[in-house]
Parts: structure tokens; C-alpha cells; sequence
């Protein structure tokens, strides 16, 4: 069964005195350009850079004495990774880190200064999975997913709560979609304290796993991922898709280039440093105007920690 | 004589109505890193993206009737470009800009979307004179200098002041210094709404003029100006200078390595977009530590509109 507006109300509470209370930022241009009333959801500013820090918090919360004594483990592309790092030093408990060797320096260093203890693997999903199992087992530490936990979608659901309560009549919300837990709480914050908003995904053509997935009924993954929004390379878990499935009206595929030139808009206009996967929302916005006509928008910024040696432009 | 309390004040209330009340942002990160506590003061976040929409709006609202309908005119190398043309788009009139023909082009594009009618000169201060000279006579528009008047200046005093009133306790805030306005302005606020607040400056060491004229006791020029702080590059004028003699403390010389240091810290870890002029200031609390140690230090973020194809990094 997903999960209730109780449950969502207790992940905030468990999280609200450890997260920051994001901004929610809105330039007159980008509603102009996009036809629609836009409001950024600046998750960017978040603790660590990004709204994951929210769906860690809560999961190391949940988590008993003893568990939290054996510390935890996970595999990550980058932002959970701080994320669990950073929660994992703030209550005081260990946090074992499996890292792709490709993923970007500045969020190896993030993981390292946050007290993470990294293990870098090759950069295929087995291979993660792999190395996490095998820490898993030797140090007894717990295993947190980073997209597709309860708790960790429960506290991903706190970010589109605290934009709703501040912005109670949005008609839609935009969510990035990589591995399913922020548009699956983000479903689920709609459902409950939303009136009749809409929830619709962004996703890259080049990794369009979640697109199909809702298609053809069961999760597909994606042979290649080659995408600017790496963190969105990943696919959707057993917990989170039958959420989607419930709480998502859709998700709109957008091309590289336009993902590259919404980036461009969100860094030039609102002059905040963003991921690329945080700009394929307004990506899908500008792609498919007819749909938020006039409507108040809200867009999750998911994140902020980006490469600046490797930057698209 | 140098503008008293009584014109800062008379200046927020012309400004207050048109300018962003822009936000003061904090960072765990690089307070720790400074050993101080620093309120970066996000002027970034202000409307066309720079401080100088302050000083460009108290100007204009100065106007007379008669002048108002002849227009204004200016030369700039970019933010007070499009300050000026937003301002003057606000209240209806025209703006005539004169910019160097080296100005980063997402600067002119900026001019033009505000409606700022431009004549391209000579990258030197007399090709521009010259050029804002002729179209002075031509229009019969009131010329108004980027950095060196008072009406310019006291609307530039009014994000100094914005800062003290939420933050009365600071014991000192480093502003950039360029063509001189906003670190006069910000001297003048200090002054009169600060409590013992000392104002410091930063500039290039490649661009180090009222370094010199500080020290000389009269306006230096610069021979060259090879900064990445594309902003800074001006020299003082005799309206300012009296100014920034009587309200500043000392100015703080920085290279271009430790400026594009503290752009990338600034970007990295406060997630916003800001231009290689404001991260002097940071760049020099950096270079100064033992100055700045354990003290509660504001930061004037110039601006945040940089040439996103041609980043130092």
C-alpha cells in the first residue's frame, strides 16, 4: 500500500528541524517566456546542494539504536552520497559510500568532506550494487537506497509539502525523474495537500526508462544513459513505481539541447547555479507550452552541485 | 560637501518602490573557511542583476519634468547599461547607451530587451566620452555617469543600508571597487547606519587605481586593465573619491588567481551566479584573514550577469 498523508506529515516533522526551508524564487522573464506562473522550488540551497539531503535525513531517523550504531551504507551516483554522509555526521553514526569511479570529482570531495567513507566501484548498476552488499555484510551497516526506500521517498515528499503550503493553488508541479523518489514523494504531496494539482515528470530522451515504464506497466531500464542530467541516468524501483503509477499524470521527454538551454535560461535569469538535471523541467515546460497555458506552475529545482570544470556551455 | 543621512534616506524612499529589497545570504562553509562570519548581501538578486539599478533609479527619479521627456544618456561597459535602460523603460523615457564594442554580448542583448537605444564605440574612456558627448548635444538628454554622481551614488548607498538594517551589529563590509559608486555609497551608509562599521575594498592588482589614488591623495588612472573582473576596470572620479577618502578604511589588493578562487567558492558552495567583479571582496577577506578573524563581515555582491560561454573556469 503507498503511503499516507500521516506518513508524510510525521517525515516532515522528523525532518524539519535538520533540512533548511528552501526558497521558493520566481522571475517575471521565465513566466513570460513559458506562458505559465512559475514557481522554483530552490532545493539547491538545500544542506549539501540538494533535495536528497531531505529523503537521508529521514530514513537515518527512522532507524533503531542498534542499526544506527552499525552506520549505514549506500551506492550513489553523488548527491545521496553527500546526502547520507552529512546526515549520517550530523546524528553522529558512520556512513559507507559506494561511488562510480566516473562520478564528478566535486561530489568525491563533497563525500569525503562530510566524513563518508568512500569504496569506488565500476560504473554499471551491478557493480554498485555489488560493493554495497559486500560492505554490507562486513560491517553489519544498513542499507538505505537512495531513490527507492520508503522513508527516503517519505522525505523527498517534504520539499513539494512546504512549496504547497507556501503556494497552496499551484495547478501543476514539474519534477525531475531519475531513480523515482522525488517525483514519488512529490506524487504524494500533491495527493494529500494539493487541490487538484497535477503532478508531471521530466525526463531525458536519452534515458527515457521511466517514460516507458509507464507505458508498458512494468519497470524498463535503459540500455545506454547518455545524458547531461547524470543524475537522472538511474531507474526506477518496485516501492516508487507503483507511487508514480498512482500519483503522476505523465512525463514529458526533452532533448539534450533543450535541457542545455534551460540550464542556460535558470543560471543567466534567476542567477542561481542549478544541475542539469534540475533544468529538464523547464525544458519540458518550454517544450509542451499548450499544457501550462496560464496555469501556476511549480518546479522542483532538485539540486545544485554541479562540475564547474565541466560545466555544458 | 559629501551627501548627508538625511539624502541616503531620501534616496531608499525614491528607490524602495522600484529595486528588489534583495536577500542576505550565509554559508556554514565559507564563514568556517574565513574564520569570520560573513552576510553576502545579493545584489545579484536585484532587478537586471546588479547593484546598479539602485543608483540608475534614484537618478532617474531626481529628473526634472523637462529632462525626463529628452531622455538620458550614459556610457557603461554593461550593468549600468542595462540599469539605466531598465529604469528609464520603468518611467517611459529614452536611453541612449554607449557601450564598448567589447562588452560581453549577453550585456548588449540585455540593453536592447530593456528598450536602451545603443551606439557601439572604441573600447577607451575618451572613445566613449566622445560618443555619449555627441548624442548629448544631438537629443538634449541629460547625461548620467555610471559611478560619478551623487544621485547615482546615494541610490547605490541604499543596499548598504538595506544590510545594516537587518543586520545593525556588523563590524565591517568589504565592497568592491570599480569606477568608485558603490564603494562610496556603501561608505556613506556605514557611516551613518552602521555602528563603528568599518567599509574596506577589493580590486584587482591588475586594475589597482584607487589603491594608488588612496594612497597619492589624488585620482590615479589605470595604464592597462587586464582583469577578469570586467567591472572594475574604471578608475574614480572627483565627485566619489572625496567620498571613499572620508568613509573608507583601506582597499585590499587581489590577484586574478584568488579572485577566480573566490568566484568558484562563491558559485560552488552559495549555489548563486555571480560576476568575477563581486568575488574581489571574498578573494580579499581570504588574502587578509588575521583582519577579518572572528568579526561579523558584510559583502556587497555586485552582480550576477556574466558571459556564461566565456567563464574563467
Amino acid at each position: 500500500m503507498n503511503p499516507t498523508e500521516k506518513e508524510v506529515l510525521q517525515a516532515y516533522d522528523n525532518v524539519k528541524n535538520h533540512v533548511h526551508q528552501t526558497p521558493v524564487l520566481t522571475s517575471s522573464l521565465l513566466s513570460e517566456i513559458s506562458g505559465a506562473s512559475l514557481f522554483f522550488k530552490c532545493e539547491n540551497f538545500q544542506r549539501m546542494g540538494a533535495f536528497k539531503m531531505r529523503g537521508a535525513t529521514n530514513a537515518l531517523v527512522s532507524l533503531s539504536a542498534a542499526q544506527k550504531e552499525k552506520g549505514v551504507v549506500t551506492h550513489s551516483s553523488g548527491n545521496f552520497a553527500q546526502a547520507l554522509s552529512l546526515a549520517a555526521k550530523t546524528i553522529g553514526i558512520p556512513a559507507y559510500i559506494v561511488m562510480p569511479s566516473n562520478a564528478p570529482s566535486v561530489k568525491k570531495a563533497a563525500v569525503k568532506t562530510y566524513g563518508g567513507q568512500i569504496t569506488e566501484c565500476e560504473p554499471t548498476l551491478k557493480a554498485r550494487e555489488a560493493a554495497a552488499q559486500k560492505i554490507q555484510q562486513e560491517k553489519q551497516a544498513t542499507f538505505i537506497h537512495p531513490s527507492n526506500a520508503k522513508d527516503v521517498i517519505l522525505g523527498n515528499a517534504t520539499s513539494a509539502y512546504e512549496l504547497l503550503q507556501k503556494h497552496p493553488d499551484l495547478d501543476i508541479i514539474v519534477s525531475p525523474v531519475g531513480g523515482g523518489g522525488l517525483i514519488a514523494g512529490t506524487g504524494l504531496a500533491a495527493k494529500y495537500f494539493g487541490k487538484n494539482c497535477d503532478v508531471w515528470g521530466a525526463e531525458p530522451e536519452n534515458a527515457d526508462d521511466a517514460y516507458r515504464s509507464l507505458q508498458s506497466g512494468s519497470i524498463e531500464t535503459n540500455a545506454e544513459a547518455d545524458t547531461v542530467a547524470d543524475g537522472l541516468r538511474t531507474t526506477l524501483g518496485n516501492i516508487n513505481f507503483p507511487i508514480i503509477q498512482e500519483t503522476v499524470k505523465g512525463i514529458i521527454l526533452v532533448s539534450e539541447e533543450a535541457i542545455i538551454g534551460a540550464l542556460r535560461l535558470i543560471w543567466e535569469r534567476l542567477k542561481i547555479v542549478v544541475e542539469p538535471s534540475s533544468a529538464v523541467t523547464l525544458a519540458a515546460i518550454l517544450k509542451e507550452k499548450e499544457r501550462f497555458q496560464g496555469k501556476k506552475v511549480g518546479i522542483i529545482i532538485s539540486g545544485g552541485n554541479v562540475d564547474l570544470d565541466n560545466l555544458p556551455f
